[in-house]
């Protein structure tokens, strides 16, 4: 099915993360795998070339020698096709996590017949075996990216075939409709009609109605993937940096509980019970004298655009009910879709019942101390609310991936025309055109409609040694 | 044989790097290993409570569940004590390598009841265990740091008993001697010489002088695992970050052959065939007007203090021939122990076989253009034969490691006394304590004598997983 030349040869790469560790592991796939590692290891009690004889998913123990000098002690696991990852052979090397060692190593494999392994290229492989398919390969990517228990979720999905089983049967039925329009063809001169048009029509409609909502899931795919966008603005003094300092380093107490998990942090990011929520730098709104003046400012309305929420922090002590409604007004002007919640700051408890009641005209509004961690987690609790868990969770699919949107629009505007033409009593062979457009687009998705250009765009961004 | 109590209970930690990467192995280590990793694994064809039922060395797909939840597809690696790292029952995850699931892991690993491991912890029960001893265990920290081939050929050997044995020997020796003193002790009132006087000196004698050249070996030890310490001095424009910058980036380029395996250079080390030269920061020279009029200054004493190697570099345009000898002979006077090499710096070819006839009265000139590149290989040479590789090579025992050194000072100064003791004919009571303390000394560096604060201070020195 790929266009994509397999090579045979044997290519090798460090799996795990650069830099200094306990282990580091080495990983080798190819017809050469198990041949190369006999000529470098010595294992006791075995001679020289029997690890071809053992069976598939075993270690060994034993040390890799460049010649006289010993280059580690090491743990090979072989791994024997068809039953691999690459479903070719693979050997993985488990050795100290010394770099000069991992260099020594790789380097060892390159003089007996590895090559280095290009970026993406074992899972390259695994989809040109029929491991697993386009989407699947893609999801694996994901999958290591993911940092929230929601972007794992559906990138778990995909990886296991979720999304590709659902590609998968719209272009089953598809294929049903082509070869009913196609058969037509050959009887054309006969002006038969073979399949019912208004039955034709509700397949079309219903295949177009599951890709226009694979289409919308991707505006919930792509917060999941990248985060939700969130902008803390309101006055100076405020109280931005405080709050968002609070609610950082309440995460970071949570991830540094268990030690050598350090996590690579992007700064501004937070994970609220499993949803990543992305604070857009709002550097330039802090340093205005008055965020809601400056809000005709193309800075402003920039963050406000790329954010889904957006935070309105006020001071109790320093806005009355009249002047947060005008500045909640002028706000309002320039949110477009995004949401809003209100969130009154240094609150002490001694007024809060007062407040609440002064204040109650305000839909959805939170009262919390960022200084005393006052009610924070109540906060959490709105962020949350605003973004619909459930989604996630039911077994609806969630397009993540902007190839995918992009290929099933194609799709859908071929379906489109498909349907106008059945409205206009258009023939058969028209038909069939753009149908085969539209199974073109849902191919692509899954890697059985290809090209060299495509693949090497989609594995050049995996790490190296996957 | 130790005073450390072993737990028996089971430790859980990553073992690769910290970071993101295709994969990462996640280690558990202890009598429960197998049973924790049975009860969240879901394994193709096999029912839940089979692996304990596996080989051991023996690599299994599956799932990782959490209830309904899917965390990860993994490969589990089961090793069946006693033929282990630690000797214990240890598993291996290998997962994929996103920061997440790495945590999510572990977090699963610690609610069915593994715990956090500390620091070097795996190799603290190898050691329990007696499975290696304690410079041994030492020596996997060592070889993990290892970044040049020398370092890495000393630990190594020290990891796989070189040095241990050695000790054990020294040990078993003086046990003889000390078993033919305490004979004497019980037959005191006797008044008997089981031992030949002078055979005895002789044999304390030669353990002495081992000791002696063990201690001396630390030394090379010493700039085989930091670096050999080289400061480049010389007047300002002589040239000397330019010579650095070439020095380091040819060696930067060497190791960033190899994709995936980007190397975490200190800023100020280079590599040649081998051998680690680190550079120490002249920084605080490189602004005064005149190197040698400062050389006074305190700043300047403890660079060249600290260096093995000075590298003296003059502009050839510049410097005469008698003022090289001023300034050399100024320069000398504080050098001490110190080598010396004397490099003239921006040479064009056309005068070179002057300059060469010039300077010829300087012992072991080199000259070279830093910015041309010329001659830059012939400096490496120099640099290198000036560090006896030979040593390195030889089957002669390295000390690398502060703690061997001063036990075996404290094992030395306890045999001269007995030395002392046999020339003033001292009472065999007197020689058997100061024997038994030598023991002691031997005996802490293999950890047959051990004690909780020294293990602690070895193993927190490790990282996690290890």
């Amino acid at each position: 099915m790929a266009h994509y030349a397999l090579n045979n040869d044997t290519i090798a790469a460090l799996a795990t993360p650069n830099g200094f560790g306990a282990i580091a592991v080495i990983r080798l796939s190819g017809n050469e795998a198990i041949n190369i590692i006999e000529k470098i290891l010595k294992t006791k009690n075995l001679n020289q070339k029997k690890l071809n004889n053992k069976n598939s998913h075993t270690t060994h123990f034993g040390i890799i020698m460049d010649g006289d000098w010993i280059v580690d002690e090491v743990l090979v696991t072989i791994f024997k096709a068809p039953k691999t990852y690459t479903g070719e052979e693979i050997v993985e090397i488990s050795c100290h996590g010394s770099v000069f060692i991992q260099q020594q190593i790789l380097q060892l494999l390159f003089k007996h017949g590895a090559r280095p392994a290009q970026a993406g290229e074992f899972t390259l492989r695994a989809f040109l075996n029929g491991k697993l398919d386009l989407s699947q390969a893609e999801a694996v990517a994901d999958l290591i990216a993911s940092n929230s228990a929601s972007s794992h979720l559906v990138a778990m999905k995909h990886m296991r075939g979720g999304f590709s089983n659902k590609i998968k049967l719209l272009r089953e039925n598809l294929l049903n409709f082509a070869s009913l329009i196609e058969l037509e063809l050959d009887f054309s001169e006969e002006d038969v009609e073979f399949a019912d048009r208004s039955d034709l029509k509700k397949l079309i409609q219903s295949i177009l109605e599951i890709i226009e909502n694979l289409i919308l899931s991707f505006d919930l795919g792509n917060v999941i993937k990248q985060g939700i966008p969130v902008a803390i603005v309101g006055k100076p003094n405020a109280g931005k940096s405080t709050l968002l300092n609070v609610l950082l380093n309440d995460d970071r107490a949570i991830v540094s509980e268990i030690p050598g998990t350090t996590r690579d942090t992007i700064e501004d990011e937070i994970v609220i019970e499993g949803v990543l929520f992305r604070f857009i730098d709002t550097a330039g709104l802090r340093n205005t004298k008055d965020v809601i003046e400056q809000i005709g400012v193309n800075k402003a309305f920039e963050v406000i655009k790329k954010s889904a929420i957006i935070i309105y922090l006020f001071d109790t002590h320093e806005l009355s009910l009249g002047d947060l409604e005008i500045s909640l007004k002028e706000l309002k002007d320039h949110i477009g879709k995004s949401q809003l919640l209100v969130v009154g700051n240094k609150i002490d408890f001694e007024i809060l019942e007062e407040l609440k009641k002064e204040f109650a005209s305000i839909p959805n509004i939170t009262f919390i101390s960022a200084k005393e961690k006052i009610n924070i987690n109540e906060l959490k609790g709105k962020l949350l609310s605003l973004f619909d868990t459930q989604t996630v969770n039911a077994t609806d699919t969630i397009v993540t991936n902007s190839r995918h949107v992009s290929s099933l629009e194609k799709a859908k505007n071929a379906l489109v025309k498909v349907i106008e033409g059945l409205n206009n009593q258009l023939q058969s062979d028209f038909l069939a055109l753009d149908v085969r457009y539209a199974l073109e687009a849902l191919g692509e998705i899954t890697g059985q409609i290809t090209n060299e250009d495509l693949l090497d765009n989609i594995f050049s961004k995996f790490c190296i040694g996957k």
